[in-house]
């Protein structure tokens, strides 16, 4: 059994004996039920860096998004000297690491596509470096590289066509959340033993691929854990042992994750569930009146503005399918325990509290692991804020915890991972509306009139059969799976192979749990496309080539999100259908099969490559996002919209159900207490029937016109929406996402 | 089916349905029973450029083994400008392509090990490039740091105690025939036409991890068969299409192989079976009277002065190992169709007639695939040039053809592997040796005092029982083998995965059979070992730890290599039981394992590790190599020595057993007829028992003792013997290996 000086006053065996996060954190962990009262607010040097980090902020925007870059050196552990927001500050900074030498200055990284690193630099006027061009392209090979190398012609042409779409086929998969409370808990240098002793004991001897694999990537691991010494070292730091302070364990742990961003540029980075455990270390400095509240407010306002400061280049086609330049930090606050207390600590009203001394912001993306259970006073709080920022995401603990159990972090925008236990590949997502167009049209696609599915059948008729509909989506979908499947089956081979996280798997345990992300677009379209011809006479219109561009409806039909079970039922079914195709494949690394019904801001994009739907909905159109009804089909109020998607089963959709709600105001109440009781009763009765996720955002379509007419008006520099699965600055968003998001149902009855 | 004009005149059409090079020549080739009479003599262009190469010979002789070498550029298809004998007479040279842009400059071969690349730089007086050193360090990892990460202690302690030696984990592990010819029959478009067709029916759409480690195999195939072109083009060849004369057959087939030295440094570089193919085009432009006899040996000698150039760059103790330089590239000559007719041609004589033209000399690694069935004017030819020059090896082609066709290359000194349809997983052996002393110690190395093996029960009793020894034994080699095969699993997987041989393999079938060469050191010695334990009395002389460390033998035991049945039973049994053993294990790709009873020289300094054997060998003194009996245990004559070696069953060592004989001239008889028919008898003998390998040299002792001393002299610049599997120069050898070669037996009589 481990003993180490810095846990003096620590409770607990279990955690000492192996590496174990989760028991330190149940051993020792104080609930907090009380209210916000006890907060304290912004000190000089928060303002003072907040202020400077603003400016700088200002700046990037007016030089068209990037404030700097680096051309000519390869992003690694150590490439950089120490960066500060500012020389003159530094020593204003807490907590302190920038991804490059400089704030905001946005790093190099080719390993998962020396493409569109380059891309990346010429965008914003930077010239990449030949010598790095060399280098990646003749000696080193890019993920990106591999997977094209080895990509099938019908791969090519169903991602050309968008029918498979986001694909983490030219930068980072990301997604993973390395436990990077370890850092602060066992210090660099156990880790490391442990890691060894894993190496000496992987597999039983006989030399499988498998077990081959896992023992280079063990040597990389502990490469990468000795690189983290010294890139702590660069600041000053040692973190060969444990945290002994709140302090050095906010510090150790932001090690940790400044060691995921260094190295890899993933779309989601997120930092975990780590509220909990920092809160037992603040405490335990509180108890000993080593440091008081305002300097514990100012170590938690400080992480949170690195985490504000995260920043990738990235090319033109990957800010349209995510627009506002996100990097889902995400990090989770509350939950309940599986012994039934609450996770609530003073610390997760800290972060909660960021929002407030620093003002909204999208990063970190904080994400409340809810439960009707949860203190009261946390709920109000937290509905407090969502309403004056807009800037909070709800997802249910209720179903996550029998799954994932109290110690699951959220890695993206709404999908669980198991922390240090568990790895998901990503793997964006089939786009199941397209799919339904594919089934009629014989595998034409409509808007590129290629091939791109199976020379089925078309449908011949005049108006549409469900019956035949039905059986020609069936199969339709069963070749797009395949394709799907094998196509994230490849990516993640050279993933693992020529960009393999290191860095946040070596604070993983070496045997880890896997699941296979998949995931579906065009969910709500599909779905009432369906319910049109089922319920309603839907006639086929064909162009000169006879392919099916357009649709005329005749007669009303039940559409999802109005609480109608005709509707609900097919969405339950399509999910149901489309996971079961999923499951019966091959996985890569034996992984367990998920799908989600997600698609953040990226309904916008492929709702271009879509045609028109049997729904009504016209060719080019964005899709509703996630697992939102669409836009105008919710014609019954809030409740009602929530009411069917909480009937989507969450067992079924294991990699999240995204839904984001925009309330008006008044619709909540005419006064804060109100509005506060009433959204906390929103939740309440909306996740205790077992939904998933609540995007929760307050305000009225008149105040996004104007943001949108006024983006220089100083109120809306931070002003923060919720949008599919992130939060995002909504001046920084497209002047056609900005009209997305203006056109959604913004609820003004309950 | 293919039809192209340079084509003209050829029979047959499955070849030109489908890549099969075996089927054209079946079709194609003309037998020849004729002697040698035909032949013609150098022309003037042959003697300038052999003497100027025989300059520079001298002169890298003179600078310590290496001319020049490149520092700063990585070896590539098209790293290099055109390189030629020398510049002045370029127009003379039939044959074009040097593996740099100057003769017998070694190239920078970074992929298998950057380490030993730099190594063999500094070694020879060059500073290696320090750009290099970071790629190849930071950005691109090279196969001998995949290995050494990944290995286990106890890998690495066997490796460092020499009970596993030889292992292809620093440099490229070699091996790989392409087939070379196809370059010249189909041209380049055509083979990559297939391989694009290969690519796209590689699986059947599931994404299995060996679906996707194929496909991007292919798509480096086909990037290697693009640069094949380029780098033909660069001496003014368009190699995209068939070759339409001899010459450009000729010139065609070696760019296929220079495409595989430019890019591999495997030990062995073997150039596979060419006459009979060749010949085919000879013979197609001699009837059409467009060349005549002088011109095609010209072109013969000229493409085999290029084989006599071939160089890597080396460390020293990589020529501990294989001394004097060699690179195996290893030509095979005659053999018999599946058809009964013999597939030697004038072409078969033209290869060995450059032993004449151009004197003796240790590469190409000339193979005579013998049957007693062969034309007797071949060989008596082949006997001939064996005793002037000691040059040839022969192996069974009765044996070989019914496990390998008749299409098989040998693609080191005695390993089969069947053109274009197969490739080797190279792995060098395993001391079985020191295996009986291990577990006589009970795992305790002797000589290092390690505990390597399993820390097994040793024998306590003075006296060795046989029963006793056999079991401990038995259970010791368990452990060996399984620790033998996972070791090579390893680097066989790092090999494919960090220095895949994509040159050689775009010129093999895409569905490759894969074998598993492992292989056997200190085999006489375990099997005499074993004999005089159970046929005299031996006794253990233990050192102050108790270790075993020297044998008394009291009485008379059988030897192997005597033709004594009580001693080859052993033989037989060994490499019976090792074999079984192998078997049961897993090996990479499913590949089907094979061993070997080979050393080449490294008998030498597998020697060196090896202590005090029971059958009188001492600490330290060289191993026998290969299967030869020890040195002096052959008391009976050649014929017994041989009849001994032939009971070995070729099945059961199906990667060779090497035989190396010295055959005192007078021992053959006083003039050369009588020799030549001598020679040709023993041969006949000894294969139709089934033996598989015999070097044959022919010279006394008394040459050897004065080359050693006086290796200035003239007639000694070019004397060539055949040691364990290759030729060497003599004064090329180390001092220690001249004096091992000088202590083998030497038969004076039959």
């Amino acid at each position: 059994m481990k003993q180490f000086e810095e846990w003096e006053g620590f409770k607990g065996r279990m955690w000492k004996e192996e590496i174990n996060t989760r028991d330190f954190i149940q051993e020792n962990y104080t609930p907090y039920d009380g209210d916000a009262s006890f907060l304290a607010g912004p000190t000089e040097a928060t303002d003072k860096l907040w202020g400077i980090l603003q400016g700088l902020q200002k700046e990037e925007r007016k030089k068209g998004g990037v404030l700097d870059m680096d051309t000519d050196i390869v992003s690694s552990l150590t490439s950089h000297g120490p960066g500060y927001i500012s020389e003159e500050t530094k020593d204003l900074e807490q907590i302190v690491g920038l991804q490059t030498d400089k704030p905001l200055k946005r790093a190099f990284m080719p390993y998962g596509g020396i493409k569109m690193a380059e891309e990346s630099c010429r965008n914003y006027g930077y010239e990449p470096s030949e010598r790095l061009h060399e280098i990646f392209t003749k000696y080193s090979k890019t993920h990106n590289t591999a997977v094209f190398d080895a990509y099938t012609p019908e791969m090519k042409k169903a991602r050309h066509n968008k029918i498979i779409t986001g694909l983490p086929d030219t930068y980072g998969r990301g997604r993973i959340v390395g436990d990077y409370r370890r850092v602060a808990l066992y210090g660099i240098d156990y880790l490391l033993e442990e890691k060894e002793n894993d190496f000496a004991n992987c597999g039983c001897g006989v030399m499988t691929d498998d077990v081959i694999r896992l023992r280079e990537e063990l040597a990389e691991q502990k490469k990468a854990l000795k690189d983290m010494k010294e890139m702590a070292q660069i600041y000053g730091f040692d973190i060969s042992r444990p945290a002994k302070t709140a302090k050095e364990a906010i510090q150790w742990m932001y090690f940790g994750y400044l060691a995921a961003i260094k190295t890899q540029n993933g779309a989601a980075m997120s930092i975990g569930r780590v509220s909990t455990f920092l809160d037992i270390y603040i405490q335990r400095d509180l108890d000993k009146e080593i440091i008081t509240e305002e300097e514990a407010q100012e170590m938690i306002d400080h992480l949170t503005m690195k985490f504000r400061m995260v920043k990738f280049a990235r090319i033109p086609s990957y800010n349209q399918l995510f627009s506002g330049d996100p990097v889902w930090a995400t990090l989770d606050l509350a939950g309940i325990g599986v012994d039934g207390r609450s996770m609530v600590t003073k610390t997760d009203f800290r972060f909660l509290h960021t929002l407030e001394n620093m003002g909204p912001s999208p990063e970190p993306n904080i994400t409340v692991l809810y439960s009707s259970a949860l203190p009261e006073n946390f709920k109000k709080y937290a509905a407090d804020i969502s309403i004056r920022t807009s800037s909070i995401q709800y997802e249910n603990d209720d179903v996550m915890k029998p799954v994932w159990g109290d110690d699951y972090a959220i890695c993206c925008c709404v999908s669980a991972t198991k922390t240090g236990k568990e790895m998901q590949f990503f793997g964006a997502r089939a786009n199941l509306a397209k799919c339904l167009l594919y089934a009629i049209n014989g595998g034409v696609d409509c808007k590129t009139k290629q091939q791109v599915g199976p020379a089925y059948k078309p449908i011949m008729s005049e108006y549409l059969d469900y019956d035949e509909v039905m059986q020609k989506y069936d199969v339709m979908m069963d070749w797009l799976v395949d394709l799907y499947v094998n196509t994230l089956n490849l990516i993640q081979y050279m993933h693992d192979k020529y960009y393999y996280e290191a860095a946040e798997l070596a604070l993983m345990d070496t045997e880890l749990e896997r699941t296979f992300a998949t995931g579906i677009a065009g969910f709500s379209h599909a779905v009432d496309s369906l319910s049109a011809i089922k319920y309603a006479k839907v006639k086929a219109i064909r162009d000169e080539d006879g392919l099916v561009v357009d649709y005329e409806i005749d007669g009303e039909f039940p559409k999802y999100g109005n609480d109608d079970d005709r509707a609900d039922d097919i969405a339950v079914w399509l999910l149901r259908t489309f996971l079961a195709k999923i499951k019966k494949h091959h996985t890569y690394r034996n992984s367990e099969p998920t799908t989600s019904i997600l698609t953040i801001t990226s309904n916008v994009v492929y709702g271009k490559a879509t045609g028109t739907m049997p729904d009504g909905r016209k060719a080019g159109e964005p899709l509703a996002p996630g697992a939102n009804p669409s836009y105008g089909a919710e014609q019954n109020g809030l409740l009602a919209s929530l009411n069917s998607v909480a009937k989507i089963p969450y067992e079924w959709a294991l990699d999240g159900i995204s839904n984001t709600q925009t309330i008006n105001p008044d619709a909540l109440g005419h006064e804060d207490g109100e509005r506060i009781n009433n959204l906390v009763n929103v939740m309440d009765g909306y996740f205790d029937q077992g939904a998933h996720h609540l995007n929760v955002n307050v305000f009225g379509k008149e105040k996004l016109i104007d943001a949108m007419e006024h983006p220089e008006k100083e109120e809306y520099a931070n002003f923060t929406i919720r949008v599919s699965g992130y939060a995002v600055k909504f001046i920084d968003l497209t002047r056609e996402q900005q009209m997305d998001v203006i056109s959604r149902t913004c609820h003004k009855t309950m």
